[in-house]
Formats: C-alpha cells, sequence, structure tokens
C-alpha cells in the first residue's frame, strides 16, 4: 500500500556519542546543516544555541520541513529530529550522517507520517483538489521558496 | 508506574484551521511563542519564514527544548512539535492554546518520551550518577542557561 501524505518525521535517540562533540555548538550547528544537505534539502534559515555549562540545542528550517538536535554531552546522549516533506529528500541519509558524525555508539529511531492528506481532506469539506507538496508557483514547482 | 526521562514530545496535526491566521507569519511567531511561554518554557530564540505563495515555517529554541510549526493554509492545516523537558513545563497548555488561537476544528495529538533515561545509562556504562534535566550550575538549579 502507499499512504499518501506531506511529509515523514524521523525522532532519533543517539546513545553514548563523542561527548567532546556534543559540547562543539559550531560543530553540531555545521553537522546538522551538512545532514540536511545531503539528505536533499533546501536550508532556509538555522539558529543554534550552547548552554551552561554545556549542550546545545538548535533547528534548521528547510523548505522541506525542519531539522533539530539538542545534546546533553555529559551523558553522550542527543535528541533528533529530521522532519521533511516531499519525496525529492531522504531524511535516512541525514540519519546515518549523524550516526556517524557524532560518533553514536547506539541510536534507536522511529518515523511517523506528518500530514495524513486523507485526514486533511476528510476534516476540511471545502477541499476539492489533490493535496500535494508541490507549494511554488515558479516554472519547476520542485520545492517551496521563501519570499 | 513512573517513566524516567529527560522529555515528552507531543507530535500535532490540527485540522480545517483559520486558513488566513495560518498565512500571517507575523501571527504565528507570536502565537508560537506565546504558546511556549504559556507552558512555562524558557524563549531562547526563535526563526519563522513565510514561504511563497503562503505557508509559514518556524522553530522555537527553549531552555526546554523546542516548538516547531509548518502551516499549509491552503488545506488548513498545520504540523506542530511541542518538545520540552524537566517538570516545570506543561506542553499540553501550548497545545490548547494553540488549537484555540489557530481555530482548529479538529485535531490529533501524540505524545512521546525523549531520552529514557534507563536507555542512556545502558548504552553507556560511564554514567555513575543519576540522570536529570537539571543541568544549570546556579544557585537554583532550575533551568539550562545561555551563554
Amino acid at each position: 500500500m502507499k499512504l499518501d501524505t506531506l511529509g515523514r518525521h524521523i525522532l532519533v535517540e543517539y546513545y553514548n556519542c563523542n561527548g567532546d562533540i556534543l559540547k562543539d555548538h559550531k560543530k553540531i550547528e555545521e553537522l546538522l546543516n551538512e545532514a540536511a544537505v545531503l539528505s536533499g534539502a533546501t536550508i532556509v534559515t538555522s539558529t543554534f544555541h550552547h548552554f551552561n555549562p554545556w549542550g546545545v540545542s538548535g533547528a534548521v528550517i528547510i523548505s522541506e520541513s525542519h531539522l533539530t538536535i539538542h545534546t546533553w554531552p555529559e551523558f553522550g546522549y542527543a535528541a533528533v529530529d529530521l522532519f521533511t516533506c516531499g519525496d525529492k529528500v531522504d531524511p535516512w541519509i541525514g540519519f546515518e550522517y549523524l550516526e556517524k558524525m557524532l560518533g553514536a555508539e547506539k541510536s534507536e529511531s522511529y518515523e511517523l507520517s506528518r500530514g495524513n492528506t486523507d485526514k486533511i481532506k476528510r476534516h476540511n469539506p471545502a477541499i476539492t483538489g489533490n493535496i500535494n507538496f508541490k507549494m511554488e508557483e515558479t516554472e519547476d514547482l520542485s520545492e517551496r521558496s521563501v519570499i
């Protein structure tokens, strides 16, 4: 079967990562942006913060939704979300890249669909056409654009 | 039973919302920040973008993790995440506030735990002490701080 959905959301727990990397907010920002690009996403903006005494939180907004990370260097733990829309992006590439670059010895992940189009239609009878991710009114219609 | 976890993550689908509000990126930014504050969270930074022809994506990084939103005004649909750590925050207050303010006629939500402390310990034998969310070495230890 095929599930008709706007997006997919991968929730990840990375265990026993390299604590020095989890402390390094510049590196974490770089890695999350790289994970977005490798997944085929288009970066719109990102924001990251370093906490005292340590730990990093950040988000990368992409045309296709977002990536976020929160790190606990003292426990070697990081919580990552990769939420992408459309079938031109593969968030699992970003997942694998981060697993390797954070030095995670173990990881757990689960994927959920977001924006089931049948449900969106069922709850909004005014929608008569098809629902899909192609949002931008440009020549190739391949992705949303920022104004 | 009690599950020992760093955080909780509520994933929300809001259906048949007010399309004019979903198009208004200033309003969406304001609402998401207000949802964070009402939930008892401390805002660190936020970033929002308006897409062409419409739709808003944004993230609010809080000391306790993050809130994100992606809106599809033409379908009346919004995907929201409320990820919070520690027991001084109640993300369900933010959920209810957004449900009301976006004019959602229907919503679906599911809550997941993030950062199960038993698992973090199991996968990192070097941890000997307790794991909890209190990260900041200040007088009241009540929350992480930004440097």
